[in-house]
């Protein structure tokens, strides 16, 4: 495997960041994170502005122009040669002076093989827990995941699979997935604030809008209660039905229907971005 | 200067850590940072103590013992050779198989010169600004800093010193150092809550007690308008007073006389402590 990093593509085994970086003298950095299918970049513009607006808003410059850093995904997919993967842009605070000061930013980029949900997980759905938190600055994606990992431990022993982020009762985002109910009259609704604006988040606003009314707004962990069906997002677990929230079960405790029929519509929209990339290339 | 990394003691331009390291991937890590005078370290157990508090609670396990890392410390200060120094202990996540699940802690111990605040800031006192948050974790010294290094920018735009924390107007801590007022009546309090524990702070606590009031409580903006003296605490700075908060001079915007005394009394504990160790070690 090949990492792009310090301006070249080198052997993933050599990609070495001095200790004086920001990110491991401070955890600074912010990061984006993209799907391969069949070797072709999945909404590869979407990811891109979201990592240069993350990368602006923290007052860091990336070091290459979009294109380039489209370019140079490119260049490593042929390299890696993995055909579904995920690809990783990271940039740090760079190298401190004096432990504190931001440098000038070190950008990465990494390409890996994926782990999706098992088959299991969405077909039986999967339970779910709840942990007072709200990240900093949440509409950025910054390298700070120290509550998400710390919670991993919880996870584990709740069985769960994942845990929701919430303020005084009011639901936002787990670690790294977005999260929506289906109320019972199936209006599809998601929290609108507090919340880092996922890619799969928004593709799943757009599709659910074709069949059902759609909400940005307030879910609390009653209004779970009193859902029909639950699920999370995310690039790489696409759609995974929630079944069980702390020790109660979501309706009947089965995933529901139409959160398969928003799986199957998200997989649809996938295949389509991809065909349309290969007519593009040939 | 040399730095103590993957086990052994390396010339510090060597010190390097392959970018799956978990500070690298999601800001997860843990430090201490102590200083040196005349070549001796300074309260180094309590530093040692919190260290190894912040890890645990952290769920990470420092791979050397207490008397190993003394030990890595004496040889650092030997090697390099510094009188006056700043010594960093890291331990991150290690390096991670998924780029989420922590592995191995990787433990990292630098020295560096030290920037102290000029003696101008400390004859004069220094203007301060307040910002709404808290950290995550605050008792843990965890290397997450996302939001005091963004803040950057704006303490420099308000010609501020620092930027002190509050959760509707409830105060808590600096980025880095500690808070404390001294009241009409010569009481002297720092925030009890949401605050990173320091040893300075715990210093000054000690020394304040021989000759105040002394309490750990809860300090809001509307006291610090109010207060007679205010001053800030951390390892390196020891304590800096503060004339000003925004737009408005605590009392007569002069430092006090009551921070002067305890920043004597602060100096003369550091040289009773390097003298002692001075007599141990001879």
């Amino acid at each position: 495997m090949y990492t792009y990093i310090h301006d070249e593509i080198v052997p993933a085994e050599k990609a070495f960041l001095h200790v004086r970086d920001l990110s491991i003298q401070r955890g600074y950095g912010v990061f984006d994170f993209l799907k391969t299918q069949d070797g072709y970049p999945l909404f590869l513009i979407d990811y891109l502005t979201r990592f240069y607006n993350s990368a602006d808003i923290m007052h860091m410059s990336v070091p290459r122009r979009p294109e380039e850093v489209i370019s140079i995904i490119h260049q490593l997919i042929k390299k890696n040669n993995l055909a579904d993967s995920g690809i990783k842009m990271i940039l740090t605070g760079g190298y401190s002076e004096d432990g504190y000061q931001p440098g000038k930013p070190n950008l990465i980029i990494t390409q890996h093989p994926l782990t999706l949900p098992s088959e299991d997980q969405i077909r039986k759905g999967v339970k779910i827990i709840t942990h007072d938190h709200v990240r900093d600055l949440p509409a950025v994606k910054t390298i700070n995941y120290s509550t998400g990992i710390w919670l991993i431990d919880k996870i584990k022993e709740s069985n769960a699979y994942d845990v929701l982020y919430h303020q005084k009762s009011i639901v936002s985002e787990f670690p790294r997935c977005n999260f929506f109910i289906v109320k019972k009259d199936n209006t599809v609704v998601t929290p609108a604030d507090y919340v880092l604006y996922g890619i799969t988040r928004k593709n799943v606003l757009t599709l659910a809008a074709h069949k059902h009314k759609v909400e940005e707004g307030i879910i609390t962990i009653e209004d779970i209660y009193n859902a029909k069906e639950a699920f999370l997002t995310s690039t790489t677990k696409r759609i995974v039905p929630i079944v069980q929230i702390n020790n109660t079960y979501i309706n009947d405790g089965e995933p529901g229907t139409v959160t398969f029929s928003l799986l199957r519509d998200l997989m649809a929209l996938e295949a389509k971005e991809i065909a349309h990339q290969k007519s593009s290339y040939n």
